[in-house]
């Protein structure tokens, strides 16, 4: 699907693991080439969801494995399987130019969150609920110094990691530079530095919204790409947002510039 | 401090991890009864942030023990301690009433946020950095069901811990009546269910927002006290947010609509 998938060095088989985390992808037609599912014990019953992984696992012929809590806990990743883990073809990451593509294919200009060096992979996978419910047509992540869509972000994405395309490039700075000099992107970063506020930009028009780090928000280099610094106003002490949280406010402060 | 904190089971003294959190905690005044600091490997030199956490604890006359890796790592609690762990007095919880009485006292409207059987340590505490980030005036969680104020969620909330006035509540269903019949306040729940666009609210006056849980949402108890139920507009496939992004996403909506 994309070049940067070639020429990566991830792992061909991943792990999704909990009864949600499975059942979206198995929804979301996602190849699964074998299911963990707890033993049932005596007497008692297997709860709603996990009979729709067994119908569709049983539909699609998926090997179903039993295995015993213990076996369960050793595979595990997240420490959270819930009784059900499956091996995944590893997660294709999209392609950039494609992404855009695919946007313009169904006529908008297109929105992008660009992460630049999220380590959290709980905030991953807020935000890429945040992309899946906003509406955004892709999230670009750095291929180093940064994590990748593992089980951990498949589990706390609630499913919407299968259907939000995820790029991984090289540089993100140079990758902000070509959307605008070749794409007629604006760039809007988040940050402590911010001038203008969240709430009084210009949202329309093909964007890009850039998310620092946990700790530190913005590299330096690619703050210089930024059009606009966004500024959130803070009335308290501490006055940080969780980087979820203030992509959060930010896209879906977006989302009503773009629909006005 | 509050009637709340007199009956309560809570252990008397609770840990702090982390540079950022103990350094907040002692610049906020908070008692601190011990520290356990890693020795420090020879040749390599303390940061800047353990540096000033030392200077102050010798001002503060706060006993410090070196311990190894070893040590730290088995009284860890959130298994992330950064080589700094503070035993401190148990976090006081403050009273509904009085939280009314002081920001009635600056001459505001009280605005709360209310946490319905919110289950995660780090939502919990993100939601904290979102209180004192949009100058919020407390935040009200049930007693039972519910996780109170950890050290995962000191860590997770950077220090607003020590900033924003928490108040444990028996039954918030109860609560929001009396918020609402007592105190003239306006209860806005965010809800699947939602029909009034949380872009589209009158957030002036007194106003609590109820976020439910993680899983399940709000539950019908407490869906019956709203005088609103909020809905924000999703555009994707899973259509889910975290709930401290939902909460981000709507407390900062109110803060725009209280200061216009």
């Amino acid at each position: 699907m994309s070049k940067e998938r070639r020429d990566s060095q991830a792992p061909t088989e991943d792990r999704l693991e909990g009864r949600n985390a499975v059942l979206e992808a198995i929804n979301a037609g996602r190849e699964i080439n074998k299911l963990w599912v707890l033993e049932s014990r005596d007497g008692k019953k297997p709860d709603q969801l996990l009979i729709r992984i067994l119908k569709e696992a049983e539909k699609k012929r998926i090997p179903v494995i039993r295995a015993k809590r213990e076996a369960l806990d050793r595979i595990s990743q997240t420490h959270n399987h819930q009784g059900v883990i499956a091996a995944v073809a590893s997660h294709e990451y999209a392609d950039v130019e494609d992404m855009i593509a695919a946007a313009e294919d169904k006529g908008r200009k297109p929105f992008f969150i660009v992460l630049d060096e999220l380590k959290d992979g709980y905030n991953l996978g807020s935000v890429l609920r945040i992309a899946d419910a906003a509406g955004v047509d892709g999230v670009i992540i750095p291929k180093h110094r940064s994590i990748g869509l593992d089980s951990v972000v498949a589990k706390a994405s609630a499913g919407a990691i299968e259907y939000v395309p995820v790029a991984r490039v090289t540089n993100i700075a140079a990758t902000l530079r070509d959307l605008k000099d070749k794409h007629g992107f604006w760039v809007f970063g988040t940050d402590a530095l911010g001038t203008t506020p969240y709430d009084n930009a210009d949202y329309k028009g093909a964007i890009a919204i850039v998310i620092g780090s946990e700790g530190e928000g913005m590299r330096d280099i690619v703050r210089k790409e930024c059009d606009f610094l966004l500024s959130i106003p803070m009335a308290g002490s501490v006055n940080s947002l969780n980087a979820a949280v203030a992509a959060g406010i930010v896209v879906f402060e977006a989302v009503k510039g773009r629909r006005g």
